[in-house]
């Protein structure tokens, strides 16, 4: 199988995109792994598998790579001096730009619009992830607990300190933190503002624990990585987030058995059919026993392969599964219904 | 000012769509109109104002026209024989592709992917409206009552005859019924099932009101249109809402001043700044003064013209106000830094 990545984007995470497309290089060996790189502004280049290297981006020499474009059935580039036009070959995509583009909704509904196969949140899949004050409404609707949280704008909350501040928008931590006071609280506010015009507060809540799994659904099947307790000293901040996927041995404690299937059935609640097609990876909390939502990453960094066992054939897996839309018949019954009364 | 009309696409809305550009082209006298028709394979067409004409597009004489491509900056086409490519002139497009494809996010997507400026919910606005489950979800959540529902798996239900089934993600009432009974409630099952896997009940409430409301937000002021008490029999379908907005007499009666400020409070609380370049019409019910949402349409037909004073300078100034979203300086300050930290 041939696998055709995209990365990068006009997204404040294009260049974790680079990295978790190069990450993610060193994890496909039995199948075929093409390039796609969505340059900041927005130009589509297939890049050489040799070529992948971060400072291939940076310098810009990715500009001299074969320009692509997307088009019903695919993404095309121009041959040779009669400019005939190509198909680039490949039998599934994967959407790995993060933040903007790629899990706006952006990407997803292009691909979908021009029936190119992906495995990749669909548009509704991105607007709830996307947006947290849309993954806190979908939550309770499908009943996952959520942390409480607030709508503030400006920097004023209900909670008492400490709170998390972030705006409602982004993907990694960008532009979130945590305020102690209210000194902290108007200049995380100044900070989040920058990112987003919708900006929540939640209690920062001592003693939670953090719990990662990763997962997706083939032939109504759920296929689940191994669940990782998050060990973190203080919270996450972008720089670390950035290097986190690269991390090659990641050691795995035991969880609670209590706790691993109460986590799994809240991932199937929200997974649902919503997200089918993508690989995602839902972060919760935990505590008194109770699992709680905190996000939903619907592009995991490289796919999220280090908390899967034999990650290769999980995503074969999956790529088999990726189905189109449905065609919808359109037969003009009612516009011949009309034409035939004016007739009469 | 030159709109381009995006209409048709592969929807169940796709005639509907049709009607609504053909109505749409009777009520813009001033400014100059384009229209680029979306057929059912999801191909481009330029179509001239002459040919605005629903036999036209029912016959398949549409294919004579010439084709478009989608790239960065708006719409293309070919140009005599050397092929020179030529770009369609237009200030601001309208996203007038109901149901499907249009209010799904996928052209929202696409058109803000390629930095052409649009009169059309985004993605996220989409996604809210365009699934019933969060637009109860996200009307929860901004503090919009809405009238209760249950998410059903079968023909089953906790509320008392009569009830509305209805799929979550369709526009218009296409595979909506009232069922009174058992048997009905099998039969609108099915019939919802046939459209949606995610279907949603909710308890048919005698006596209440139903308002439409129409408007936009633009420089940071709203404009509203007449609120519309709507007169039904019985519960809208699809055929007499397909003929809906070509009504040219509308007679509006006055609204209670009360009411009429709760829906308006009700609608911008609403808009936000989620549904910002689009022209929205939320649909509203009334019992006993309080208000519920019924359903957000993020492109009403023919852009709801009927319900404006003076529709054509009101869609100016909408377009006016039009924003495409601000880039992301990407400067590869963290790829560089982790070269510089592997040179030492």
């Amino acid at each position: 199988m041939t696998f055709l990545v995209l990365f990068g984007g006009s997204s404040f995470e294009h260049e974790i995109s680079i990295v978790s497309a190069i990450t993610l290089k060193d994890k496909i060996k039995k199948n075929n792994l093409k390039f796609l790189f969505i340059d900041k502004y927005r130009d589509f280049y297939l890049i050489e598998k040799e070529d992948m290297k971060s400072k291939y981006f940076a310098s810009g020499e990715y500009k001299k790579a074969v320009k692509l474009e997307i088009k019903k059935g695919g993404f095309f580039y121009k041959k040779g001096l009669l400019k005939k036009e190509e198909k680039v070959d490949f039998d599934v995509a994967i959407n790995l730009v993060h933040g903007r583009d790629g899990e706006d909704g952006k990407i997803p509904g292009m691909l979908e619009f021009f029936k190119i196969k992906a495995i990749t949140p669909n548009t509704e899949a991105s607007a709830i992830s996307y947006n947290k004050v849309l993954t806190k409404a979908y939550a309770r609707e499908i009943g996952v607990e959520i942390i409480d949280y607030e709508i503030i704008n400006s920097p004023k909350t209900k909670f008492d300190f400490p709170i998390i501040v972030k705006p409602a928008r982004l993907g990694s931590s960008i532009g979130v933190s945590i305020a102690k006071n209210q000194d902290e609280l108007n200049y995380a506010f100044d900070v989040a503002s920058e990112f987003d015009d919708l900006i929540i507060v939640e209690p920062f809540i001592e003693g939670i624990n953090e719990y990662n799994l990763a997962g997706f659904l083939a032939d109504e099947e759920y296929i689940f990585s191994k669940i990782e307790k998050v060990e973190k000293k203080d919270y996450l901040d972008f720089e670390k987030k950035y290097l986190d996927f690269s991390r090659k041995n990641m050691t795995l404690k035991n969880i609670d058995q209590n706790i691993e299937l109460k986590i799994k059935e809240n991932f199937t609640k929200i997974y649902n059919t919503i997200f089918k097609n993508a690989l995602i990876r839902c972060d919760f909390f935990e505590k008194d026993g109770i699992i709680y939502l905190n996000e939903i990453n619907p592009i995991p960094g490289s796919l999220a392969n280090y908390l899967f066992d034999d990650f290769e054939n999980k995503l074969e897996l999956l790529a088999d599964s990726v189905t189109l839309e449905e065609d919808i018949v359109i037969d003009y019954q009612y516009i011949n219904k009309i034409q035939m009364a004016k007739g009469k």
